[in-house]
């Protein structure tokens, strides 16, 4: 492994997948089990040949999983806060995925010229998913631009994404559940049409409270709904699927 | 029971709830399951005070099954097809229920005078799930008309409930999961807010096929995924909500 200084608070964790190694900032916003569902949902359709864009990659994590999962030739990944664009750039070089990963500091709704329109086969993106209503934010301002929709809006990401994608480009995200009419609204509306719908449910029996959307720029209507993503067993064990997107080995 | 005359063709089924009878033609479309849940996911929030309104009625179904559940002070129920309005007619009789239930017979898209707008706290609709493309249809005309959008469509239904539903009225549908977002879509667009959505699975690990969407006409957004509705065990038994939803008693 590369010798890559950490900063204070930071520490290397290992994604036990491909010998990837991510750095996070324990003081910050850490990448939880939503944006490794994602690049699950992703990395089932992204070819080797295909040109991906992360929007919101916050430590990376989701540009090294697509790598490890579906080898794209290059994945570009855009980050507002410039300490997490920093540390996700470290990331890269830790594990030596310079040559296909790229981390830029930029602003969604308005990025960086390096990123042309129209040309990304596919888009992923985790974005904030609570709004911006003043009194119910986190404190430490890094985590709540994380999770709340302070710089960024869920318009704002859809917009970009459809300047950004070419046509047929597919649009990936992970948002709650309790958004859904928003998300098809506003999908529909700019013609990333919802193709792939996914829940993710706690257990069988427990409502969802997240959702895996899959759209495709300008393909007609017509959704397919996908059976739920169980995470747990009703007994607390994770579900097998959850063992299989980790790759995780179940102890005999 | 009195005595109403059968045409030909024509059977009386027992509901097994309620004592409740139902005239069906063999020949013709006869009510299935997606009526039966849609009726109890609308019972569920129907209250005793409430004027109900049915689109769409077909044999009279939903009016039989929302009065033995929640005993509202109305119901019209709105059938196009004239022979299947008369024998709806003479199964309200049957059941003596005409003082509660009414069958009126008229277009969804121009509703009879007798029918007023901004009045109903409740509109229930089983519609037509298919599209109107020629060449797929049943040559059977009457089922045809039962189950292809060739008298009315998604938007004729919602634009018409939009009408004749009173402010915060709620609305509730059954339909084909693939339209989910030509669903959710339109009725944002005509300010019925989707409020609480259903999956039906055929079993836990199967996708949906099918989905119940209540709307609340001039609601704020922020809709509620509840959790599947699973029809079949995976030993092929139906699941204990289907033996409650139909007060089957298991054979022990």
């Amino acid at each position: 492994m590369k010798n890559i200084p950490l900063k204070k608070k930071e520490r290397i964790d290992d994604l036990q997948i491909n010998n990837l190694k991510i750095i996070q900032n324990t003081e910050k916003f850490c990448f939880g089990m939503d944006a490794v569902l994602l690049a699950n949902f992703a990395a089932q359709e992204i070819k080797k040949k295909n040109l991906v864009l992360d929007l919101g990659t916050g430590t990376g994590i989701i540009p090294l999983l697509l790598w490890a999962k579906a080898q794209p030739k290059k994945i570009i990944a855009l980050e507002i806060q410039e300490q997490m664009a920093e540390m996700a750039k470290r990331s890269v070089l830790l594990n030596g995925l310079e040559d296909t990963i790229e981390i830029l500091q930029g602003d969604i709704k308005n990025p960086p010229k390096e990123i042309y329109p129209n040309t990304y086969d596919a888009i992923v993106t985790n974005p904030p998913y609570m709004k911006n209503i003043s009194g119910l934010q986190n404190p430490e301002q890094s985590k709540a631009i994380s999770r709340h929709e302070i710089l960024c809006s869920l318009e704002d990401v859809l917009r970009t994404s459809k300047r950004l994608l070419k046509p047929r480009g597919k649009f990936y995200m992970i948002h709650r559940s309790h958004r859904l009419v928003d998300i098809l609204s506003l999908m529909r509306e700019l013609h990333i049409e919802p193709k792939r719908i996914r829940f993710i449910q706690p257990t069988r029996e427990k409502a969802p409270n997240l959702v895996l959307i899959q759209g495709i720029k300008g393909s007609k209507p017509e959704v397919t709904i996908e059976s739920p993503l169980y995470v747990y067993e009703d007994n607390g064990d994770y579900t097998q699927e959850i063992y299989d997107i980790y790759q995780w080995q179940k102890e005999k």
